[in-house]
């Protein structure tokens, strides 16, 4: 459970700092205790060789959904850091949407672990394409 | 080593299509046998909330290098897909350059594992930012 | 969906030949389609500095069980190689029992994702002590 | 640097308390700043259904190489955790000899980052079959 009422708009307001966020047209979707979720646009400006969203950009987005889940129970003064992160890319990503969600599975008091995915939605039909393991640090002042 | 001339000219021509790399403004910098450089600059509309990288593009452009650094050894025919990567983020990147460097450790004839590194240059000191460990996959015909 | 009938007895004979699993003690408790259980009883021949079960211990049966998961839906002439597996351990494992399960993420021809966890009974309680994404590989004949 | 000059009696006196590693045979050969070598002799006992090393032996060899390793440059009272590893198995490992390198790439006061390789030798020749990305986390009092 957040420790503080105001978790969501700290989420909102640092998430609308990320500039890189803005430049591949992520939107932040849904904010709850310990779930975040982001949805992107695909677009050929974020294409890789053959097409397809390129691999750092659904890293991008699952990474930073992990993070501000991670946040969203970490307490009021604290920033977030990712530390490390594990991604295992399940499809080739396209179509209309790519929606990145993350999820604490254990939170501490430094250290959150989440777990992440990202799934595509083309013709109506959802695809997991990434599944992601994270850990998280809790920071107090700035990163 | 790669077992045909060309690898090199595989290499930039399947960079040059990879559209998010030139929405990141990243350079092909060196392409050996096993070894690939990318730069970046970082650039404002390339950050998260605190103005360092986001950890989204770092991984990007080291996963970029390590895919093609895989590629280089590869048979001619084959496309190279990022099966899985895990990366620690060791210090903020920020800076003048962001040097990305893929190595290959051990290439197979289905799956090739790389390490990666992203280092910054700030006021001409480098600094490792980002260590990568990935397993890249060779496919033959389109991915 | 197994291609074969036989597939958990060719799991249970691959289990029964690995003296590792009989050193630790390990007992495969469940087969099935995409997830297999491995239970096993911590033993002071197993711990680490402070008491605990030895993380290695832990990974042991947790991969185990993920490449048996794998293996049920490879084809029947299929072994399977772990090609690679990140870890997080979220907790000491101590108590009466540990559970490894192995579930099957996304099943291909060539490689197989799993996910796997390890849960720790101690007076009746469970926690998960570990969360495990790795990747297997099929390999046809003798590994 | 290590802060004081007990830091291998440290590591020392910690192995020897770890009973697992008595249970496979493990060697503690070296221990530096910032550097542990352990060695295993493979025996029948600690072998998968192919007769070579279990993968969970050469990742719990190799993950306390790393533990120690990072002990040795935290401050004298503290505890080493592993918080996650990732690992890539790179040849089946056999032969008369399994070295465990553990090696420091970054360290911090509550988190350190080790890289770590396992090589065996047979017939003289050494091959490296196991390489690895782990986060350390230092704790005060008993972990």
């Amino acid at each position: 459970m957040p420790r503080y009422p105001g978790f969501e708009s700290k989420v909102r307001e640092s998430f609308a700092r990320q500039q890189f966020m803005a430049t591949v047209g992520a939107e932040l979707i849904r904010v709850a205790p310990g779930e975040v979720d982001i949805e992107l646009r695909p677009d050929p400006r974020l294409t890789q060789q053959h097409g397809f969203l390129h691999a750092g950009v659904v890293i991008a987005v699952v990474d930073t959904a992990c993070g501000y889940a991670a946040l969203t129970l970490m307490e009021e003064s604290a920033e977030v850091l990712t530390v490390e992160l594990k991604v295992n890319l399940l499809a080739p990503a396209t179509g209309e949407s790519l929606m990145a969600r993350g999820r604490v599975l254990r939170s501490g008091r430094t250290l959150t672990v989440c777990s992440g995915e990202a799934a595509a939605t083309a013709d109506g039909t959802e695809t997991t394409v990434a599944t992601l393991l994270t850990t998280m640090m809790a920071v107090r002042g700035e990163a």
